[in-house]
């Protein structure tokens, strides 16, 4: 499974039931928090998210929408009992402000707390099935979008051609790994003549907080599901670019030039109670687009 | 009116939909916000308490379920508009805190915050129809309570007995006060026999998070309602002193010992799914007791 679960769509002020930015990335076994506005630790319980699975969690930048409930997920994993490290991702100005809310409480955590500072686009997490990098996008203050990869698949062993050459089962690593070989009697065997490609490896890119920024789509080329903000409809671009948001069109308009297969639109503003025109406006511009729904789990197949 | 309302009822882990701290004092015109747990704007929206009336916070202490909510508001409130000064009364260490956040998000506030320090027990807010006073209570980290009280009223003329004494109405303002009178003629008047008492005046006393400390009984003594905390059934009694909390039974013990009209209890355990039990219990001792439900106004009378 592979995933992206919607804790909060909305801007900056809370409305209509709509909550500030918080997301989270499945995949497989593996829980992922990207930002955390007030309220996320409610959120997740709504939604039956255990926190003890999240073990990583990104921010995107510090406004308030998008961090104000990290001290409060913080505290109550503490209050839990939890004993397993956490390791916290985001610009190096918040490394200060949770020492300073910890050591204001006098809480000592029972677990370990990593904060990794985000200084350069790059990768921040890598494990064998997976990675995760952060990617510069632009918006008032500093601001990362993070690249969710699964690691590219390995091929398949085609049995048939495998009996066909009598090739040993000790050459089999090699051929997964895309390697040609040569046979006991000295014969090179091309290794698309005996494996089959797997499926493409999966991603998500979340493009956080950000003007209509063109470079963004090169980062994120050919990306699975894409996860661009849409503050305002097409209507109101002016103000977007004044406050370093973008609307259903520019976000369209990076996942076309970005070869995005799907787009994900959110980070609503509050001065719209009714979704719909969103959804609209985004599909005249990229056909395969769905708005960011609160408690909806979006599959990346 | 003079009422609270209650916007979180719960202890620092946020469960079966109740939250983290926080209550609205109302005194007429005025509404002044106790405590700010996480997703108090929120609570504050869901009971149509409008963020602008308020313009003095009081917390109590710094452990986040009385406090993170207080960013979010601080910086809603500036991208509603808001011109009007803000007043907050906390830790000194909150200051800092609060800064650090405003400074990360490079955010101008439209309107004057003003912090005020609290180092001593004494007046917070004086005018001529009420003041606010913050008194200690023993917690694990310096924790404050707050008392509303409502000036003593004027006594009321007796209009009767004016009447009778052929008394001028350049009298009446002294007469309120209390003073006697020396009629034209040189006789004195008492002022009971030509005024009437008015309502004894109201208060209120949020006794935040603290252990079972009888002094806070002297503190409060008198008290038209006094809100103390439960977070504990009577049964954990020792659990509540190691984590200086408290009972059922403690609280309406305070109530007894202050001579209080009524009592509210709050801020329970996320371990209880029912409150029921602990109503039966305070009332055991305390019968004119409640229990603090969100959303509810309790109106002193």
């Amino acid at each position: 499974m592979f995933g992206v679960t919607i804790l909060g769509n909305n801007s900056a002020l809370p409305a209509f039931d709509r909550h500030p930015t918080a997301q989270v990335v499945t995949i497989d076994q593996y829980q992922f928090l990207i930002d955390c506005g007030e309220g996320t630790q409610m959120q997740l319980s709504r939604y039956k998210i255990r926190r003890s699975r999240i073990n990583h969690i990104f921010i995107s930048h510090l406004h308030g929408d998008h961090y104000f409930g990290l001290p409060g997920i913080i505290t109550s994993m503490g209050l839990l009992g939890r004993d397993t490290d956490l390791h916290i991702y985001a610009s190096p100005l918040l490394e200060n402000i949770l020492h300073s809310i910890l050591q204001a409480a006098n809480a000592v955590l029972p677990y370990n707390l990593h904060f990794h500072a985000i200084a350069e686009e790059g990768i921040l997490v890598e494990d064998p099935k997976f990675s995760v990098e952060c990617f510069k996008v632009l918006h008032r203050i500093e601001c990362w979008g993070f690249l969710f990869r699964e690691r590219k698949k390995l091929r398949k062993i085609n049995k048939e051609a495998i009996r066909f050459y009598n090739i040993s089962s000790v050459n089999f690593e090699r051929l997964k790994m895309g390697e040609n070989i040569i046979t006991e009697d000295g014969k090179t065997v091309l290794n698309e003549e005996v494996t089959l490609p797997n499926k493409p490896a999966r991603s998500y890119a979340f493009c956080a907080d950000t003007i209509y920024n063109e470079p963004i789509a090169d980062k994120v080329k050919d990306v699975s599901l894409l996860y661009h903000e849409t503050t305002y409809l097409k209507a109101l671009e002016e103000r977007a670019a004044a406050r370093f948001h973008a609307t259903t069109i520019q976000a369209a308009n990076i996942a076309v030039k970005a070869n995005a297969e799907s787009l994900l639109i959110g980070h609503f503003s509050s001065k719209y109670e009714n979704l719909d025109e969103f959804l609209t406006e985004a599909t005249e511009v990229f056909p395969n687009t769905q708005l960011a729904i609160e408690g909806v789990t979006y599959r990346i197949v």
